[in-house]
């Protein structure tokens, strides 16, 4: 078993869905992907709140396993999130983003951490992506995730990170917007070819396809018969998918398959409730029980 | 190997995608679907025709060896189907919609026809499904496709003709919209709570998802790296379907779940090129290697 290293937000998010609204709950990538990562191996966390960050989040996380020696405190407001969904529950819409104190951090993975085997760079700017990474010794496996405003405005420096990486987790979206083509199968070529040997596009709702230079995988997403909220879902998919790789300390191709329909199992559980709640509800017996019956449904 | 009749439009399309158009060209339910079932079992078509329709056009169903003694030549224009697809290449908008002699067409079953063991009901009238229906003998297996506007218009109609099929094969949307629930998977119970023993929800570009009482099968399309044009695609997609079923005399779970199967394969072609002209291609040797090739991509 390989230990993990999950470097990101931490968040309170406001979330209005056409059902219910919550305000002010835990949110953030490293949040979602710990809570779905400490079901598999040891998650180290570095990430940054501000004076308002509750207690009792934090507990929920320590509660996990989740080493939190390098989660920094400061004074300032937590990184807040205000976003909308519409009927279909798929894309969010940004409402309001307050980086409060995560605005300016420069994370700083303790000396503890710096042997981390398995690293997941969450949604950052890729610049501090890099400045991250740096601090790390020898990964077996890094991994990285960003979003359509990086791809924006720091193509460069984005591009500079994924040719550092192992394992790229983007979505179906941003992998068309990165490499400017409709074509999914075109854009994971040009992907895997800045350097990384495998990609993970998020479909949502549709699942995800991994490709590596010889292979491709398509997985379903796990069939619900209702989604609550959908915020998260790709985090926590990340982290069930780095989990089981860090669980196993194994990257051949059978083992991405197999960690790529966990992480589909472990974002049916985040969407199933508001917040990190259904994630922190899953037990790995239940995982186990999903994955299971995933299989079972796409068993020919 | 058991014979298919199908029963449905033959057309002539104008479609515009972003990249091109074209004016006038092959198409229609019956057409996709004969052309694809084709490659399996032997196909029997029931349809009709104005004094406009080329005779290549029917030469190009009579060599695949589909036996066109239900096509009536009628006076009057054939139906033409004017269609425009965005960037994303999966919706079309429709422009125009000229029934022609198809607007009052109430097909008629040649007694040769009668003892047919399979029966595709192509979108139309849900009454003229019936109707159809009533002048087949001992069918082992009845399927149907419907699309939105008889949902909306035509809905207890539907319901009936839905109640009396063992197979219904419908998109995503119309799915929701038959059900007026988001959920799919609500749906699809209550889809086969109406009397059909096997559903196939289309997911386009997504796949597709079959449904049975006792069993969900979650298909991926075939991963192309370039769709030219989508029409036809669900009908082609049921030819490969039912052609399999066909071919085999069977409806077991195993069978239907590599059905579903060749359903994607056979759409995968017809999406590649404009018209009839990707499945005309085809051959079963390019099937089977495509769906090789998606078992490969989904085996775990």
């Amino acid at each position: 078993m390989s230990s993990i290293l999950v470097v990101g937000s931490l968040a309170y998010d406001d979330v209005r869905t056409p059902v219910a609204t919550r305000d002010g709950v835990l949110g953030g990538a490293a949040s979602y992907f710990a809570m779905a990562a400490s079901l598999y191996a040891p998650v180290r966390l570095v990430g940054v709140i501000g004076d308002d960050f509750r207690d009792e989040d934090i507990a929920r996380l320590r509660d996990r396993g989740i080493d939190l020696a390098g989660l920094e405190r400061r004074r300032g407001r937590s990184f807040r999130w205000t976003g909308t969904y519409d009927f279909a529950l798929d894309t969010a819409e940004t409402i309001n983003t307050d980086l409060g104190v995560f605005g300016d951090w420069r994370p700083r993975v303790p000396d503890a951490f710096a042997d981390s085997e398995l690293v997941f760079l969450a949604n950052i700017h890729p610049e501090i992506q890099l400045a991250t990474l740096a601090q790390v010794k020898a990964p077996k496996a890094v991994a990285l995730d960003t979003m359509n405003y990086w791809i924006e405005h720091e193509k460069d420096a984005l591009v500079r990170v994924i040719s550092k990486v192992d394992i790229i987790s983007i979505n179906e979206g941003e992998a068309r917007q990165l490499c400017e083509t409709f074509s999914i199968v075109r854009a994971a070529r040009e992907i895997l070819a800045l350097g990384p040997k495998v990609l993970v596009v998020k479909r949502g709702e549709h699942g995800a396809t991994l490709f590596t230079k010889d292979a491709m995988f398509l997985a379903p997403a796990y069939p619900l018969e209702e989604v609550v909220d959908p915020t998260g879902a790709g985090d926590t998919f990340a982290g069930g998918f780095i989990g089981y790789l860090a669980e196993c300390a194994a990257f051949d191709d059978a083992t991405l398959r197999r960690a790529v329909l966990h992480g589909s199992v472990c974002a049916s559980f985040a969407v199933e409730r508001f917040s990190v709640e259904g994630i922190a509800a899953a037990d790995r017996a239940g995982i186990d029980q999903r994955y299971e019956a995933l299989r079972a449904f796409t068993r020919v």
